[in-house]
């Protein structure tokens, strides 16, 4: 049987741990093309380079552990996908996989997620597509831990095959000790980010800003991603591109706005 | 009665036609503030400003039709409204309007619009929100016929309420000689943009690409936003932020992850 093609992308860039775990987990599944950011990139939601140039090079980060082919590219995750479907790979990838990511992309995060928007891309492109996040921000972080979890859903994303209009964001609780108890089929939670900046002064006398934020959990649902994580399991969020409010046409349809 | 507090931005920057005439607009229906890019940020996506400084300053770009209050930030559109809501504003503003966009928003340009972004992250904070787009790329865009249709939109969402959890997405015809039909509530089209890299050699002999691409519309659906634009009218998407195809969880729950 011929090996499924994946196409590999990250948003904290092409040297970052938690893709090189990744490219290790899926050598084992597949054959293995990555494309992904010559420098970080997270908070860039769905960004995409329009007015300005892109470049993109074959290079190799690890001989051994790294991939067979590997390029590194200027632009956004979204870019990267775009990039690889079109001019890197020769045939179109049975599945794209993004991450894994530092940090979590539970709840509204999936919003700015750069990594979500990688698996967004290939998902509008009729592609099925994964994005996957250790809730560890660190550079550090402990990723054999996912491997059990992540080689599990690709595979059977491979065998079922994901809803049309849908992709996957997986998210994997940190776990000092402890594996995680299993994987729970989630929604979103409602949550938001209560902003605070940090005002300081440049030293040639200019004030400028940090954005900083604290997490505000929103939602006591139990079916939610947090609270999945907040429990142990790794958290599977379908999500789609379709952002169309369906329910409420009719709500704004009574504003009678052509009267 | 208190006149409604209406904080502005958009995604083409501060002194784009489309801000501009978007002020204009807004000036006779409450108190504006506006805070927007210093410069264009078509294609951010939900892009936010992390690991990066971001500057503000109060500016004046036209001390009669301009708003009393204006800044300019160095960030995205959704940075704009995070520094606004946060430092800027002494008050909650009433709604958050953002445009009026160079380009169509409609369909699946919604996930990398910033004119979008700037609305949805007014959302996520729980304050009404409206993005506006005109179909028309040009910077001498002519956005006199929007008018009415802005107006009669923003004062229908101040008076009704938006649904929780949604934005609008508005998009309005170029219509070089008449003014739209009317308006119609729609769902977003199935869409997507087929892709080609223009492949170029640098001066210094560095390969390099431009992105373009085609629209290509995927449904016949005429409850659509494409619909409706092609038939002269403007279209409203009432536009969501939680991203679960909840419709899709009993299916990957039959995948047996846990078995």
């Amino acid at each position: 049987m011929k090996k499924p093609l994946i196409l590999l992308t990250n948003d904290d860039g092409i040297t970052a741990p938690g893709l090189r775990s990744l490219i290790a987990f899926m050598k084992e599944i597949g054959e293995v093309v990555v494309v992904a950011p010559d420098s970080p990139q997270s908070g860039m939601g769905h960004a995409i380079t329009i007015d300005n140039t892109l470049y993109s090079k074959r290079v190799i980060i690890d001989k051994e552990k790294g991939a067979p082919i590997e390029y590194s590219c200027s632009g956004t995750p979204a870019d990267c996908v775009k990039l690889g479907l079109q001019e890197i790979l020769d045939r179109r990838p049975d599945i794209v996989v993004s991450g894994i990511n530092h940090g979590s992309n539970a709840s509204i995060n999936v919003i700015y997620s750069g990594t979500m928007s990688a698996a967004i891309e290939a998902g509008i492109e009729g592609i099925p597509a994964i994005g996957f996040s250790l809730c560890d921000y660190g550079w550090d972080a402990d990723f054999s831990k996912c491997k059990e979890f992540v080689q599990k859903i690709v595979i059977q994303a491979l065998n079922y095959g994901i809803p049309k209009g849908t992709v996957l964001n997986v998210n994997i609780p940190k776990a000092a000790q402890q594996i995680p108890k299993g994987i729970k089929v989630c929604r979103q939670a409602k949550a938001n980010w209560k902003e605070k900046f940090d005002k300081r002064i440049s030293p040639t006398g200019k004030e400028y800003y940090w954005l900083t934020g604290k997490f505000e959990l929103l939602d006591k649902g139990e079916d939610t991603d947090q609270f999945a994580l907040s429990q142990g399991y790794v958290s599977v969020v379908p999500t789609q591109f379709d952002l169309t409010a369906h329910h409420t046409i009719q709500t704004i349809n009574n504003w009678n706005l052509n009267e």
